[in-house]
């Protein structure tokens, strides 16, 4: 098969890589009806994540489960199926507790961006539909892959509640479903960060009430602006940056949530100021496996669209487009079909 | 009058000093019925906080009401109070969110280690106790003011909720009174760190059922054994430094919680690694003057008795004993009386 690969800073390629096949009896198979690009695949892309070797690349995934190993119990052959970018168990202590992603047995899904793919411990990795969906809604199932349940994460890590004044940090897919997530979960006052025209009119429909297009001091002194003073209830970090995660941080109200789920580049917290900020911090890697069944059921029973994030669609031929799109920022989000 | 001046490191003195006034008529002036000697007081008198200027020293208290300014409505002459380190308005958005510790008005408290305090704030600062409470619960409610309230923010801010196990890093009086919190709030398993028998014997007196004397790497993997290898479901921290801060996050599971009370000194937390730990942070200096109703209640209805934590009382011009007992860890905490 062809798929992506990662030679260097700014250097994919749609190549001859070997077919992937089953080497563990718990692996399957999944033939892609689509995948994309990441925001977080643009961190190796620019060079900020070193590359030691070609690699293949991409994480997000759904599609029809090709094959199962002799250890796959629940999933079946045919099956339409959508899962994390990190293989778990989902039966040790850590996915018993609804964190996956730290499951003892985790492992990477890597090379998504290619017409089939291997997820390692597909009974616990897997969701399957009931049937198969329409065309239509694919888009918005891919991104339950990874952006919708990031988004989810960061707005339950920051502790959203109904009625609540939330800010997001980052207009990419992340931020934008953050908002989405903000407003299922009741928010009543959503301050989307941006200053990109089509990203704020996503972000408005998707629930955000304000755009600041302020950065650094100058947004931690609008948010503050908005809010009295106070500071808001709940923010979301979506970037990752020393910068993003200062701007959370300094924007929340004492006794109010940061949501962190921008992986960190760089970022250096100093313990004295976090202690007299009286915030709260809880982030990483989002569950988004503890997700997927509820966050399918909102999908299939239209009450949210993550799928409108993607505002480029390409041949998975044309993922190197879909890379410099998504550098140059004139993408969200880049679909790929097979 | 007379009190105690800190002049540099190890060097407290018990000498004289002007007769507080009041000087906003929002203050109070208290009587001590006894006030003690602070870990947070440490860190000056050991050089590690810079002392710029003879201070005077103290910040814990409890007493009776001498005089009120004029703008005083609720406090009055003749009560007995109890207030927090920091004075706090009790009603800007802050307080109004239990955050009293970061009031929009707040001010420290200082000089307490002295037979009169000038309490800032009086009205939202300081709590009364119905009747003037007699000699022997004097301890117990005095150790209300900041350190039962500090151990009481960390397992909260741990999130404890019963059923769980928690750990608990630092054996100092905040330390201690963590475990007594974590057993009112219905924690199952208490693991104390702690390599001293009399603060062992304390911790399990206030509820801890395992002691573990490793630290760092060392003490981390005894938790993690202790647990069948997931971890402590909330730890507290109760000391301040780098090793005791990564100390508590390590030993925390994926999803729980750190509530970190030990005012910082030189942490710095890495993004990336907390990122991956998948730990909640949250901390701070304690909303004491939130729980003060709640632990007067508990403390005058015998339900906790916080002041087992003075294992050393002396007459206040003995300060400088007190002070010298704590930094060579021959007492947990030193009472003195006026």
């Amino acid at each position: 098969m062809r798929g992506a690969v990662l030679h260097g800073p700014r250097d994919v390629r749609f190549e001859d890589r070997p077919d992937p096949e089953i080497i563990q009896p718990t692996d399957a198979i999944v033939k892609m009806a689509a995948t994309c690009v990441c925001g977080s695949d643009l961190w190796p892309y620019r060079g900020l994540n070193p590359v030691a070797a070609p690699s293949p690349i991409g994480h997000e995934y759904c599609g029809t489960v090709e094959e199962v190993g002799r250890g796959v119990t629940s999933i079946k052959r045919g099956q339409f199926v959508i899962g994390s970018f990190f293989a778990s168990d989902n039966t040790c202590p850590h996915c018993r507790a609804g964190y996956q992603t730290s499951c003892q047995h985790r492992e990477p899904v890597l090379g998504a961006q290619a017409p089939y793919l291997r997820v390692p411990l597909a009974d616990g990795t897997l969701v399957a539909t009931r049937d198969v969906p329409s065309d239509d809604v694919i888009p918005s199932l891919l991104a339950l892959s990874d952006v919708m349940g990031t988004g989810w994460f960061a707005a339950e890590a920051a502790n959203v509640k109904p009625g609540m004044t939330v800010a997001v940090v980052g207009d990419g897919a992340v931020g934008l479903l953050g908002v989405l997530s903000a407003k299922q979960m009741g928010a009543e006052r959503i301050i989307a960060m941006s200053r990109h025209a089509a990203r704020q009119q996503l972000a408005r429909d998707f629930g955000a009430t304000d755009i600041v297009t302020e950065r650094g001091d100058d947004g931690i002194a609008r948010i503050k602006e908005l809010t009295k003073g106070v500071g808001a209830d709940a923010v979301l970090e979506c970037v990752g940056t020393q910068e993003s995660m200062m701007q959370a941080i300094r924007s929340t109200r004492p006794g109010g949530g940061v949501g962190y789920v921008g992986v960190p580049h760089g970022v250096e917290l100093k313990g004295q100021e976090l202690f007299y900020m009286h915030v709260r911090l809880f982030g990483g890697p989002a569950p988004v496996r503890r997700y997927l069944p509820h966050l399918i059921d909102l999908t299939l029973n239209g009450t949210i669209r993550p799928g409108k994030v993607f505002d480029l669609a390409l041949p998975l031929a044309q993922v190197a487009e879909g890379y410099r799109a998504m550098d140059e920022r004139r993408a969200i989000k880049s679909l790929l079909r097979p």
